[in-house]
């Protein structure tokens, strides 16, 4: 029989991250406070440290990324790792081999770590569940199902910015169904304490069961964020736009586009996060992307450390038996 | 006029590595007799040794490739050579540039040796004739021609296992017309001294003039593959299925996959070997490929240690004349 | 107001390099001079210092490119920068983010520098422009305008066979109309006070306001080369000869191509330059090309020092403001 924690070892330790879900309390305040200690590399002359030198990060990108997979290449850099980026578009895949072969050659050219982005939901546990005991996954982002670094750093994130979370009120707007971030978002803020989270967006991007995982459910935006200390705005996916669930980009922003008429309804000193790429006039118009709440690059100089955290604490678990 | 051996310097050390064909007995145990030095650099704590710093090794990959790009990158850093990853498609050359061009601005840019993969039989021996006396080139699969450190791979492979070549029984099965491992495979083990070597396939895909190259031909693989101590089963391109040449890749299977009633045929502690990429259900079955007589994973292992010593061996031959 | 120079900081010293236009002459003889002593790194056994260590060096390449990018790679790994190759036609620019966007994200993963080559004239100033005062721009090419390391490594190669500029004739032959590489050949000659310089090529090929920038205009290859010094032959873009402007490549190459009978106008110790990648046959006799008098080859080895001095140059000035 499989665990119920296949990203947990038996002595609980975690050695791969696939999912926020099911994930110890202990674990991701691990991971963060592991994350503060490597903040300051950035801003050392020499900016590595030994941690996993002579260790192998194969970051593999079934989906195109510039921000997640450099982030994970500097990350794995600055502990010394031997990165390789593997161009998977244009290789064996495209000759026939399925994905679990390709990851077992590349386990026998050594692989210590996959760092995983792939189209389809639950690619990283197939891979996760394969692999040989020594060997760690990383989920950089699988279909519309999670996104577990993007939510370790926005937590990371907001506890930089408003040190205790058992006070915030967190509103993430915008298309959640389709979002592996708000998900893993909403897991790892319930985890760790947030007082009220919201979800907040039109009817057709709300997906079902948002109470049931501790949500309140809003679909005005004006609603949605009064009062928020947090607000996370979410990329509106361009495809959406030209389907059958939105009537139009302008329309959108009408009703959710976060504006700074809108960010007045929130706290005076609400931050506002993004996870990028954005759509500027979309889903969030350009003086509150660029304005004084916004903390949406240090977001982005956050994941180095907190991917940092993730590869060295998933490489400091031996084995997976 | 050209010497016969243009992959050897005046004193018959090995400058390029071009082809198995005409290579001497002694270049060839010399390059597994250096593999072997190599195995344990991927077990040590720092995984590299210094043999060729302050060298670059530019891959020239003008067909995709994950397994032998990748490996020859992993080989030049663990001789902690400068390694540089040309993406040929969408560079120079898509603007014109003849290839002899494109190779000497590389030189100019103090490249010092060449990985060359390209669809054009010859192409490295054509960059061999071109290049400066001091710069060496690899040849890591072209065309039909070959695919020589394949070759010494699964050369190595098979000493590993069965120590001596003298009284082994070797089977390459399935296309052996379109394949360049084939042939190299075929220089290599004859050189070494298999006692039987055989060629096994449908008629269509057997080239003329295999038993003047040494191998016993077959058409049936029960026949082809009774006691063998070693089987190579060969990929079957995808393009040679739709093609005139096979009826379907089911037909194909039924006829040459390697399954584990056909491999009972074969000494019982014969080995499976693969180039990669497989087709699992075309020319080998999933209880073969992970079965306990395959060696295919180990193979792509050894292909570090082995394009290592290739590496190593033609660096240490300073120049041509 | 925004500065006539904006590549300069408050006290003069160089912060980006976006164009050679408006760039004063010590800033061009200090980047000359520092390429000087860069030219032996190469040499060494150990091929690099240690100026940029610790620093991020990002590849912004969105135009294809083998030569400049990676001498750009080179010359920053030797200078022991951390250098990152962003794959931007497959990345988050694909899903709709801006430029400044893009920069923005990469600047908080604590870019240092930025060489870029975009196809839009004027993307390296739009970016510097917008940067934080600590990061520094390198144009390693931007549309039709300028490509200045192009042209300080062409000035440098000049200065390196023919010593002193203020004897000299250069002409630079072909299609000016849209050649970066000439506008930026121009600059830099001029500054540096060549005696003569000539603008040579078909009506249909040459701008307007060659002779305000002090070119002296030929339409006739045998007039624009007799006794010159230095020949730079320009690219043809393979655009062009499809295009209105010209009747055909052969007829090009009948009347503009470099041939040693042309080559023979000049002085007898001309030589003869080209950016690449060379259409031989076009703009260029393959004899010519690899003739004695061509140093198109040294041009490249000298592109790495020279982007080694502007890299090390731009990064000695801490900050914009």
């Amino acid at each position: 029989m499989r665990s119920r924690h296949p990203q947990l070892n038996v002595h609980g330790e975690l050695h791969h991250l696939l999912s926020i879900e099911g994930l110890p309390r202990a674990i991701i305040e691990r991971i963060l406070t592991t994350a503060d200690s490597f903040i300051n590399v950035a801003e050392r002359e020499v900016k590595s440290v030994p941690l996993l030198r002579g260790r192998s990060v194969f970051n593999l990108f079934f989906e195109p990324s510039t921000r997640t997979r450099t982030t994970f290449e500097i990350a794995a850099r600055r502990l010394s790792a031997d990165v390789f980026n593997l161009d998977i578009a244009r290789s064996s895949t495209s000759k026939g081999e399925s994905l679990l072969d390709t990851i077992d050659n590349l386990t026998a050219m050594q692989a210590d770590t996959f760092v995983v982005r792939h189209a389809a939901s639950g690619a990283p546990y197939l891979i996760a569940r394969h692999v040989a005991p020594h060997v760690h996954v990383v989920n950089a982002g699988d279909g519309r199902h999670a996104h577990p670094t993007q939510g370790l750093l926005d937590a990371y994130t907001i506890r930089h910015y408003k040190k205790d979370f058992s006070n915030l009120t967190v509103a993430i707007v915008g298309d959640i169904l389709h979002s592996r971030v708000a998900r893993s978002d909403i897991h790892v803020l319930k985890t760790l304490g947030v007082a009220e989270l919201r979800a907040v967006g039109p009817l057709t991007l709300l997906p079902a069961g948002l109470e049931q995982l501790g949500c309140r459910v809003f679909t005005k935006l004006e609603e949605g964020i009064r009062g928020a200390d947090v607000i996370i705005a979410l990329r509106l996916q361009n495809e959406r736009m030209r389907g059958a669930l939105l009537p139009s980009a302008k329309e959108y922003f009408r009703n959710y586009g976060l504006t700074p008429e809108k960010l007045a309804l929130a706290k005076p000193d609400a931050i506002v996060m993004h996870p990028g790429p954005m759509n500027r006039g979309v889903e969030i118009d350009s003086h509150v992307a660029d304005g004084g709440q916004s903390v949406i690059l240090p977001q982005v100089t956050f994941g180095i450390a907190v991917r940092m955290a993730v590869l060295a604490i998933v490489a400091s678990s031996p084995r997976m038996q």
